[in-house]
């Protein structure tokens, strides 16, 4: 078998297009108050939700997303060849909790907050090499849950710095299709490198993230031999305000005029007096963005190609505590809409 | 696209046979006095091997297993399509650091002590799907690292229950190639369900663990309609003494005399007098010993077809505090010489 699909250095491309067949998503209170508050499927009342622990709560929202996609495609869990996902908590505890009782294969993947991406990108090469027919991802962050695993005990309330982005409650979720026309196709994909340049503020994941960001977009143009102008939009996950600027200005650096086709799905979530600081963040951020903002303005045609690039931070209170810097990632899938 | 390679319910064949080219794998002292000591490629003097951290010394493993599989296959670097791996370690800490300098897509995987096989079933799948040539795979996990991440501080000496089991300290990895005879070659794969048996106890993750290899087995059996004959071994990846036991007692409540075909890799790696308890547990046992063991009786053709059935407990630290139970998960990967 010869791999016959890759081109350039990073990037392969999927022929057959598997196709986005439904999304879903679901946030907390915070995210419904944002400026996509109307777009999203289900909105919590509250960050339990009824349920006794916060991560419990993101077990929750994944579950309601698996659910949500399958009804929207009116599909059976059985009809499913595959469940991909992960999330933030150590050892992807909210996403294996959800997933226990649907009796499908499943592969956890980890990827910070880029396992939207990444696990779109898995998903669709699962059904392009003829594995698979049904695929469902879903990621979820929880902004409680993340606060006390990774900083400090929420109740706490320690302040946090304007550089600081606000880690977004919330799930999304895709069932990918091999049999599906007139749905977005994802029709190649950019698995990115780890970039590392050094930087240690663990508040400062956006600046750390945007060479990795940078890195992945320029490589999958390069690939494929497009100018950015190519794409009606290029998304990345979870830069904000701070670390969408330095992309712009890294691929300035490399003759790309990035601006007019480029946004970071942390600056689309939040309004400004929501007093987020530079923005959204979480593997739910660009999972939510993405389902309730990007995806139906495919449907729609208003946009026709997007490159969605997940971005994430791969370090861990171990790694900060030990003085190490923060290895970034970022992985791409390019998605067309015919 | 049609899913022309999915088998029944969870499993696809490979029949393009992605060789396992090399294998590498490296440990620290205690396993290197074990049973399989004189057929590790590398033995640490000790469990930090100059490095400030135990979390260190395990990224510094993976680095070595990463250039030994390229050094033996007379590949380098740049011929690498993609990376997967893993590791016990919270956000994956191990091999994202460890893969930093490599420069190559990286992709991680999280399937607590199933790792091993899962990025192996993941990296043959891209190979047989024809995205890429060549993959490693890379998983590690640290005894040291792993106590305190999860249990009591190392130094305490905290008394361990009969039922434990010991996590391995060390590396394995592969070199999975599409151009490349004459070797080991994947020729299916089954993505394992998440089993939850409602089991709480931490330190007994082998019974937790059982009947998710067991649903694999018999799952991957019943899809590929073949008799456990025709393995001349199925192989767990660390269900310990007692786990093992349940494993053979489940299959054969379903009529599989699975004994003379059956062993765990978690009792391979420790003699009786090193004090082990159950056996051998983490991602790096099923590695270890599949790279010091039955990789090579494969070339020499003792072995002509085995299933590895990579066995996780996916539980942290959280769920556990938060009393609930142990999901798990296996995932199997058939593996075949000419």
């Amino acid at each position: 078998m010869v791999a016959s699909k890759k081109r350039g250095k990073q990037t392969v491309v999927l022929d057959s297009g598997p196709s986005i067949v439904t999304v879903a998503s679901i946030t907390g209170p915070m995210e419904g108050q944002g400026l996509l508050g109307p777009y999203y499927d289900q909105v919590l009342e509250d960050n339990l939700c009824g349920h006794k622990s916060w991560e419990q709560c993101e077990s929750y929202m994944q579950q309601q997303v698996v659910q949500m996609v399958l009804a929207k495609g009116i599909m059976s869990m059985d009809q499913v060849d595959c469940i991909l996902g992960g999330d933030l908590l150590n050892q992807l505890m909210a996403v294996h909790f959800a997933m226990r009782d649907t009796e499908r294969p499943f592969l956890g993947i980890y990827g910070a907050c880029s396992t939207f991406a990444a696990s779109a990108a898995v998903g669709a090469m699962f059904i392009d090499g003829g594995f698979f027919k049904n695929v469902v991802t879903c990621v979820s962050s929880h902004h409680d849950a993340a606060e006390r695993q990774y900083r400090f005990p929420t109740e706490l309330g320690v302040q946090r710095p304007p550089i600081a982005q606000w880690t977004v409650t919330g799930a999304g979720g895709m069932l990918l299709s091999s049999e599906v026309s007139g749905k977005p196709k994802i029709k190649a994909v950019t698995l990115g490198k780890i970039v590392d340049m050094g930087l240690k503020d663990p508040n400062a994941m956006g600046p750390a993230m945007a060479p990795a960001a940078e890195d992945t977009i320029f490589t999958h143009l390069q690939d494929l031999g497009r100018d950015i102008t190519y794409y009606d939009q290029i998304y990345t996950g979870d830069l904000g305000a701070i670390g969408k600027e330095l992309v712009i200005q890294l691929l300035g650096e490399k003759g790309i005029s990035a601006r007019p086709y480029y946004e970071d799905c942390g600056c689309m979530i939040y309004e400004e007096k929501q007093d987020a600081h530079a923005g959204a963040s979480g593997c739910a951020s660009s999972a939510i963005a993405f389902c309730a903002s990007i995806y139906p303005a495919m449907l729609q045609k208003k946009l026709r190609r997007v490159l969605l690039v997940g971005t994430g931070s791969l370090h861990s209170t171990t790694s900060y505590q030990q003085k190490e810097s923060i290895p970034c990632i970022a992985h791409a899938i390019s998605i067309e809409m015919d």
